[in-house]
């Protein structure tokens, strides 16, 4: 349980969670080995803070770890089957705190796949988890679909990386209304355009902008009980980023209403002031908090409330030489001025000490679509909005930011699990967590370009068979017609 | 074989007519009855324009007709079955000159369907059928689907109307191009629009504009070879109606390219000056010949030397009430002027005797987009592009132009059939021919209305199983959402 | 001087105030009449809610009124003119809390006239005095023309209306800006939009989103000193209208240094939310406070709350009859709901007993424009945003509302001189204020239609030549082509 | 006068002619030098393709050549002003055949000089004069202006290049219209797009496109008498350019209509078969005759038709840099793929020997919307189309393609001037035609680019002043503001 929450609001009482895990526990059964597991040999990270372990072992059985510590203290239980992972480095399974399972908002595919959303879904999980992400966190999509296909991947039909899973972000209309692809809409059915954002929106679009707080807090109690694991909502507009989506007092409103419901809460964030409107509100997390316009960082007292507050920060970093690529091939895209604003923002959140939680917004990229977009040139340099390579350049592009390596693993492990109140489950190699864990050829605090050499994914302790994902491919697998 | 054809050159040889036939016979064995059957007691209206022969007999036997005439004179074979058709009237079946069995352009059939257009056109010829048009002639289409549902009817795989093709609009772009929707063409990719255009095109777009005769003619023999039954060119633009697509040359190319493969060449016609140029060029079906714009007739000189030379003219009627709807719904619809003027050029054809091909231009209506439809409320009245009912619409919208209720049976019988060189298989209830037969409840002549009083269909001998179509209706079967 | 502003801060000095007050005599001298004159024999209503005076008189010597009450305590002064008012009503001069005089945003106006802006506001001002309004506020324009034309009148060099003038809406965009005709900049050149946007924004414009409190006090202290009379600011979006403008915090910055300037803010407020920050923020005007949305009206404690704080609400009312014209000819225009809606507040608003301020949004109209346009049928229909007529209207909107017919007369005359803290200069038939008197020939009380009946106007002490207005007319005068 | 027409229709008598001529003499009499001059000293080239006359004379009086040979042959009349043209090149006033004096179809020139297009008419003919052209053929614009404009340099109350202009292009619409910029006109009045069309279309507009040949005639009949000095018709469409405008005999009619009226036809012509069609229809030049779309060059065989049949070809040349800019920087551009074809059609035809005329469809260039262009890059790269520098440019590209440099400067002058029938007049420096002269620094037989060392200007017999020019410039003085 975290105890750094700066809402006083009671969280789900305990006994309540135990339940919950209990339950849980049941339901993902197929999916645990029983076994116990020790691996040797190897350095290990353990997420927590502390220093590397050299000849360090990991033990987990059940699917969860039972101790873990330097092999002269760390007893491999007779009978475990090792796994000899000398020369290599032991770390908890990655996380990304914001990312979008299905982002393919593209008529063919919504028009294609509407019925079928959760197989492209598992798709992208399974690419997720090929990738190093045991866990991840879908802070916009279809509801439905995402939780089948988390409950799926749960009880083990289907692998995958573990999914939390917020719905709609409240007050924003869904992919063919107005904060998105509105332009679209004409051409097809006003039926079609009604279903899909419907199955996005679920009462919660942009017709809130117009309530009471005493409305909106009705419309978000029915709404907290459909079965996601967090909330977020707009703070400020997709499209029309430094206008504001609710008042303070509204605000106020759904944090207490995702908080009575036991759940964190977060914003879409994109400007100075709904930055801190947010933190007074009371959210526990601002996701891509280091978005502040094209022209003024966030000032550091607004970045020191936050921190005081323990309020955890989703950024989206990205590399040096992704920023001189937009800035070469598409210099007039509306992001790329926010991208430089955003670096001097995550430098000051660092230099502040920040919680940080490495997000990317990546979602499935079509290959076909890329193949054809006007800003190419850009698009393929270090992207860190492509599921399964996103994470990679995102982390890279903290350590050019001089962030502390040992802060950069925390960033997308201990941090997020934290943020999430997720931390009796996942983010540290620590008995009584999920054995996830990922197994790399190379020593990620020594460059974080190491993240990339995966040797071994392990989830609730089964190695994940990497060339196996994803299993039935929808998008990733599209051919480009020469 | 029709004897009135304005082009001299040779026609595919009669012998090689005579295997074709023969192919065609075995090929349909499986839908084709063998047994004799006698058609007795009711109004037999033969379609050659001959009188009406109250108590008339029509005989057939294996799919086609061996006697028609009055009881007095025509025995019932031994052994035939018969069907009583007292106080009813029996005439050949009906057929549409130029209707669209695939005409959904919107994006959402288009994307979900792509790979089972010939389905949808099954869809369309099984409408047809069970509304009486035993044949029709499908004048712009994806050639492969259509060729496939097609050549599926005629192999008994399927029910549906008898279907002869033309395939693309030779000079016109595919659905997704410049003279249909090229205006959604950016909402999808672009790989799919080339696919879709492709489909249709087979390389006889656009491009053709720019090319000299003899590239045209190379064009055109090639194109030939794929298996269509006729060959329609774009005489004047799709969007700009006055704009002429193909010099007389070139049209004169096309034509003559056509008539070497054996088949009919048709325009697409829509201005005083392009109909003419398709008269000089030698065409022998003129499609929508009453259309000549906003403001000025066809003169009466054109509309001669088209009669003089015997080419046939595919007409679109409207009713009057159509035009009151339109004009009082509708009454900035580009065409709606055009359809003042229309009436305006039928009646003088009607005037000057032309031989008029009843035609529709309709297709497969989607309810769901008709629910949507801006002009809703003119489009639901007397609709001439709903297929099923545009031709009834169609047949009275001939009546009340004064047309002779003989000349309007033929119009939509043995005119279709002379006009497209199938007067030895079609048209009419004489021996020799298919057994197309329709059996109606009221006279035909005596109200056009009357054609709707469907009380039998008979394709190839067979009767038609009429509350069973469409078998697997995919979009006239769609539900609207309350 | 009001004495019932919300905010503490301490307005412009009563010393300052008395200079500026000389300055303004000063600098309208050569308009002024320095003749004593005597209104007698009429019925004087003097504004300030006191029971109409059968055979009252009013006094004024060098533009100001020196003397008003009942004939019998009223002596008119030796020497004096008199004007015969018998059987007639004596009012105060009119005002329309919220106009904009230059609304011609359409190309070919900003194009043709781009550098006598002026010379269309003095049209409008003319249009304004001419039906009876001696004072009224423009809420949105060009500020240096406005401030020109302005000057002109007060100096007696063109008729007019007196004119307050606020500038730019803060936080808004130019005419060519996404909050207003963005689509059409495309279609001039980038240089005349920005030369077009700039004269209106000053630098206030959506940029002011992006900013902190304290960069955003920056900028209004320097706009301040560019010579508006009052403020005001975006309190939510003029596209999106459920939208948030300004967080709470900056919009109490802007308030401050409005009042630090001397001047009266208010916002632009369009949904309940923004409505109530507003309140919060501490304006003195709410503007178009009746909006709301589609749907929810404005709760009655944000309503009270408003009334507490004595705050002003400019509100837009229509007519039943131009509601039922909208839900008629215009049922899917945006605003038609809204009207709904907006009818509900106003009623509320006069049960709680708000400080309504009669306004129109009304700018001069174009007559080639309104013959063009697509709702024309519903465009004529008691229009309140045609200036000269839509103040009529909306009188007779608010009359039908139920509101006493005293409150009338005070929401266009002594309470918006209150709100905009003018109440020592216009507003009432008292001694000391500005000689602004309408003389009806109908009585306002019996029916709000009266309001039209004018007989004569007063501005300043002199009488004004209605027929001679406009004086040289640029848009209201165009003609329609036949 | 020409003696190669290839129609035999009467031309405008000869007395009429003379008539004419002697009218035009009056009318331009303040324009006319009486004083006898001869120019001494240079080398001349007459424009007749005869050989350079180093140290030749030319000698004229009132306006026209009186003398022109060798020194040796030719005296100078006593007392005679001598023009010192040693070392230097005497060779007649240059032309462009194909060029638009008003070509700023932005929305701001349109609506800001609605009414004195005529000025920038003027401000365009002197910058034509100022860089060598002392005879310009306008091919489209408003006839009403450039007739002013033209009468009032002819009538000496104005410099500028001599005007010959044909109003509309019949057929087309005007620049408001479909076959322009249509996509502007949603953006401003209906009643101005109408009054900015009918000035340019008068009733030649696309209406035409629908009638018949005796429609057309009678329209055509009608128009001639409007005061244009020649014709021009649309081939093919203007925005697709393979579309076919006119059939085959309504092209005729258009031809012989002009004829009648004394003028010269011509078309607008941009694919292979609109080509050969407009030679079939008797057309005395083709304009563009380079351009036949993006693949397919114009055969041979139609190039010999037009150069067996005498017609004039009129062609928009380009420099090699400047294609390789178009295809570096605008690789996208329509016409980019065009000018590589048109660079085969006018080598071709340069083979064949067609009488080419120099053209470049040039315009003032508008410096603020040049800086704002998107596709700046390639636009300031050797222009054609800018008015002043696209006729150098243009006879560069000619030279880039081998053209026998004589030919060029034919192509120039003497080309132009039997083409346009007015070879009794101008073209050569022989004597009788104008005294239009221009003084070269140096050689333009050596390279083209020496036509660009403009010495002198002589028009009429008088020197311009070319410093003067233009005189009130309004578009060309535009400034960018930094």
């Amino acid at each position: 349980m975290s105890i750094h929450r700066a809402n006083p609001l009671p969280r789900a009482s305990s006994a309540l969670s135990a339940t919950l895990a209990l339950l849980l526990t049941v339901a993902i059964a197929p999916g645990v080995a029983a076994q116990t597991v020790a691996i040797t040999g190897g350095t290990v990270i353990d997420g927590t803070g502390a220093a590397p372990i050299t000849d360090g072992v990991v033990v987990f059985a059940d699917g969860r770890i039972t101790a873990a510590g330097p092999a002269s203290s760390t007893p491999v239980p007779a009978g475990a089957t090792t796994i000899d992972a000398g020369g290599r480095y032991v770390i908890p399974g990655l996380m990304d705190g914001n990312l979008h399972l299905f982002l393919n908002l593209d008529l063919e595919t919504l028009i294609l796949h509407e019925h079928r959303l959760h197989d492209i879904i598992l798709e992208a999980a399974q690419i997720a988890l090929k990738t190093g992400q045991t866990t991840v966190f879908d802070t916009w999509g279809p509801r439905a679909a995402l939780a089948q296909a988390r409950d799926m991947i749960n009880a083990g039909e289907a692998p995958g990386s573990r999914i939390y899973l917020a719905g709609n972000i409240i007050g924003f209309s869904g992919p063919l209304g107005p904060d998105f692809r509105e332009s679209h809409a004409p051409y097809v059915s006003q039926a079609f355009v009604k279903r899909i954002n419907d199955t996005w929106e679920e009462k919660t679009g942009r017709e809130l902008l117009w309530m009471t707080p005493d409305s909106v807090a009705d419309v978000i109690r029915n709404y907290t009980t459909l079965g996601m694991d967090f909330l977020k909502y707009g703070a400020s507009g997709h499209v029309d980023m430094n206008l504001i989506s609710f008042s303070e007092r509204v605000q106020r409103v759904i944090v207490e209403e995702g908080h009575r419901a036991g759940m964190t809460v977060q914003t879409h964030t994109t400007s100075v002031e709904s930055f801190d409107m947010a933190i007074e509100a009371g959210v526990d997390i601002i996701t891509h908090c280091g978005i502040s316009g094209p022209e003024i960082p966030i000032p550091m007292e607004s970045i020191q409330k936050m921190v005081d507050r323990g309020i955890a920060c989703s950024v989206l970093p990205i590399t040096a030489r992704r920023l001189a690529a937009l800035e070469e091939h598409n210099p007039t895209g509306t992001l790329t001025p926010y991208m430089k604003i955003g670096a001097i923002n995550r430098a000051n959140m660092i230099k502040a000490g920040a919680k940080l939680l490495m997000s990317t917004d990546a979602g499935i990229q079509n290959p076909v679509l890329l193949a054809e977009s006007p800003t190419l040139a850009s698009d393929t340099v270090d992207s860190r909005v492509k599921l399964g390579e996103g994470h990679f350049n995102a982390l890279v592009g903290l350590e050019e930011l001089g962030m502390d390596p040992m802060e950069i693993l925390k960033s997308t492990t201990s941090n997020v699990a934290e943020a999430y109140w997720l931390d009796d489950e996942i983010g540290t190699l620590t008995p009584g967590k999920w054995a996830d864990i990922v197994i790399l050829d190379e020593d990620p605090l020594a460059s974080a370009y190491n993240y990339r050499t995966i040797h071994m994914v392990i989830k609730e302790g089964r190695t994940v068979d990497l060339d196996a994902l994803p299993v039935d491919p929808i998008i990733s697998s599209m051919k480009v017609a020469r």
